[in-house]
């Protein structure tokens, strides 16, 4: 295959600028302030793919937010690769604790990215990593090298749960046929320790809210003598782990898969620096379920985590009043074998029996999706691997990843094949989080992989 | 002293416009948005004093909002009445629970106000009540009959702690000298069954940070592996009740004054209907301390409500975050003998102690006040209670409340006067709550009873 290294010096700036464009388009899909924004980065992604090679390219309306598809179809003998990515992002806030503003991209070096990082949200998750498909498409296109067929199927919903990407899979499933769903969405374990993701955990998000009285009360004419739906909501909560910070749910660990000594040996072999791990974040301890190491409790154990609380006066200064609602929205990440939504009405079960007399309790669910596991021994692991090698000049390190993409098994289930997850991003580009930024080394590290990619496994379908 | 009622029907409808204007100024002193108009607040009180027909008011700065000061001195040698009440109310949030806009007041009839009632943030609390006092002076003063003589120290800063009153108090003992202080700022049973509080509890307000890592993080990625602010938050609040509902803050109860069975035997007979009451808030049971009554836990019992948490995302939809800081606003009622600075000192001790390795906590206190029990055995509550007689046809019950005017004490301390608490407002006025209003019956009900009590004081007085 013809070197790609000297294309990308040449168009190097181009595809920062295009990746700039994308990132300024601020499509938030959990809000529905910025509708009309999702709309218009669908569009840009659909314009890229023309431009980059795609013989078609197509806006599919969902009952939700529309998935962009395109193709690339040199023979329907060869193996057919499915990308797969997002164009929406995280909300940004807090807003405050970002350096720059969230959608005006800008380029800082870091300690980790000597070379520059673009910081804007969306940058790594998913904008930076989805259009490296593109860009790499672009390349094996116009350098005439493309070995086998490839497919884009991006959404605009995976921050909110792809809710109607399961209905679009199935009735989309010959235009959709691959051999390999290929996917840029998570991360590596560093610049010079690259590693695919083997394993993902399932999600089951729920809202909660307890009512107390039917308004709001002056805590001192009444405190002490109701319920206080914001005391109430603490304790329910807090029951939800014991001691251990075991889970207390009835049946939550039923299905859980316990990893083998052996296993668990083989995981604890990956580089990891406790002390660097708590610097980072600047805490003074880890904390989590007990008899496991930090890197099991990130990946191959489930968990309940609040990700938001409210209720009550959150203003300046003081109010002394006793709120009728409280509310939390609480997120569980599920290992492979647990079923979201059995953990959904399992934790509806239990949390609603939590509840003392006095108050009422609504549990909404939100969304969810199954973890999964990819094999290592395929063809598709294998070309992903030797792909790596060839520009990054070691072997991958195979890692369960703690994050979900729910789709992924999903995609198992309707069109019977395997997903690949090559990912370029660092735990340390804060996806999700205020000054989300993505290497410019690592977005050009992934324009380079993923032709090798295609080379090998072409060359080990055969 | 010649009779009132002609008076008030004469003039009810300017009484009643005259504090609709007072109310539409949002004198929110808890919220700098609205500092401007606390200003306005003060100069409308002062104006309205000079207007019913005080020799002198004038604007008094302090640190922070003014206190408006008047006086009526007609002979020196008579007793005084010093009259307290603030200009300052309560942030209307949650505002959408409103059904008018809370600083345009609004007339409606309700079924237990079937002469109407003043619907508006400050209705009852303390606009209303305070500007009774200013009426009544002003029929003293027009039919020539006032008895004694009577000045107005009226604070911009009650619903945030008056934290200047004490100042000025203590550097104007000579201008504020009296007899006696009279407010209404607080509540009685029912209309036709007149009560006069003797008992306040104390107040100490503190607001609570806990930060964990030193930013958002993605719940999936670092979900079970570090300390979540927002879960662990939840189990220090749940911690500081135990399963019977007493608060588990070590010497917290250490002051309490327990009453005697006779106490607690006199005061179960205040009329009090539980049935009305869950009926009234609309829940299907009641909750508190173990072995105490509701009656006695809003009243002489201590108590600790969250009244306000927040964290992590709240928005629409979902955001699978771990928030890096959570926060709470938790106030206390105190009893009698708790000393609100050293309870206030234990409170942050132990919550403090509370935290696990992984967090740090700020315990930040807002402000607080003592607890306060009046005599019913002096010349001023039989005044009182004799202008109920006169104006009710009944004798007032005495009732301890479980709300906090913190300056009560205080002024004990620093002008060596004792406090009369002539309330006309009802439970059911909500305030503090959205909705708030001030029945009209009750409004003149306070005008027609008030130069009674300067009647009876100073006849007992002689």
């Amino acid at each position: 295959m013809q070197d790609i290294s000297e294309y990308l010096v040449k168009n190097k700036e181009r595809f920062i600028s295009e990746l700039i464009h994308l990132l300024k388009i601020p499509s938030v899909s959990a809000d529905p302030v910025y509708s009309q924004d999702v709309i218009n980065a669908s569009e840009a992604v659909m314009a890229s793919l023309l431009e980059a090679g795609c013989d078609t390219a197509e806006i599919c309306e969902t009952n939700g937010y529309p998935i962009v598809y395109g193709e690339k179809i040199i023979n329907p003998e060869l193996p057919t690769v499915l990308v797969y990515g997002h164009y929406d992002v995280q909300p940004a806030d807090p807003i405050d604790l970002w350096n720059s503003p969230p959608f005006e991209p800008v380029i800082k070096t870091t300690d980790i990215h000597p070379e520059g990082a673009i910081f804007a949200r969306g940058a790594c998750d998913d904008k930076g990593q989805m259009y490296m498909h593109v860009k790499a498409l672009e390349f094996m296109v116009k350098t005439n090298q493309l070995p086998c067929n490839v497919k884009f199927m991006i959404e605009g919903e995976e921050e909110v749960g792809s809710e109607n990407l399961g209905t679009f899979v199935a009735e989309n499933k010959e235009k959709l046929a691959n051999d390999i769903i290929l996917i840029s969405d998570t991360g590596m374990i560093a610049n010079n320790v690259p590693s695919i993701t083997t394993g993902l955990r399932g999600l089951s998000y729920v809202e909660v809210e307890v009512t107390g009285p039917n308004r709001d009360l002056h805590s001192g004419l009444y405190g002490g003598a109701v319920a206080n739906p914001i005391n109430v909501l603490t304790k329910m909560i807090a029951a939800l782990h014991d001691e251990n910070n075991h889970i207390t749910i009835p049946g939550f660990y039923d299905k859980v898969e316990e990893l083998s000594k052996e296993e668990r040996e083989e995981m604890a072999k990956a580089p990891f620096s406790l002390e660097n791990y708590k610097k980072a974040l600047d805490i003074n301890a880890v904390y989590g379920e007990k008899g496991y190491t930090t890197n099991e409790r990130n990946s191959i154990r489930p968990t309940l985590d609040v990700n938001g609380i409210w209720g009550g006066y959150i203003g300046a200064g003081a109010k002394t009043v006793i709120a009728s609602k409280a509310y939390a929205k609480i997120s569980m990440r599920l290992v492979p074998h647990q079923d979201w939504k059995e953990i959904t009405e399992l934790f509806k079960t239990h949390f609603e029996s939590l509840a003392p007399e006095g108050v009422t309790v609504k549990v909404t669910p939100h969304h969810g999706g199954q973890g999964y596991v990819t094999p290592i021994d395929n063809n598709a692991y294998k070309a992903a691997s030797k792909a790596y090698e060839t520009t990054f000049g070691k072997t991958p390190i195979p890692q369960r990843s703690g994050g979900s993409i729910p789709i992924v098994s999903l995609f198992e289930k309707e069109l019977k094949s395997k997903t690949i997850l090559m990912g370029f991003g660092l735990d340390s580009d804060a996806i999700h989080s205020p000054n989300e930024h993505f290497g410019i080394w690592n977005y050009l590290k992934g324009i380079e992989t993923i032709p090798y990619f295609y080379q090998y496994f072409a060359e080990l379908s055969k």
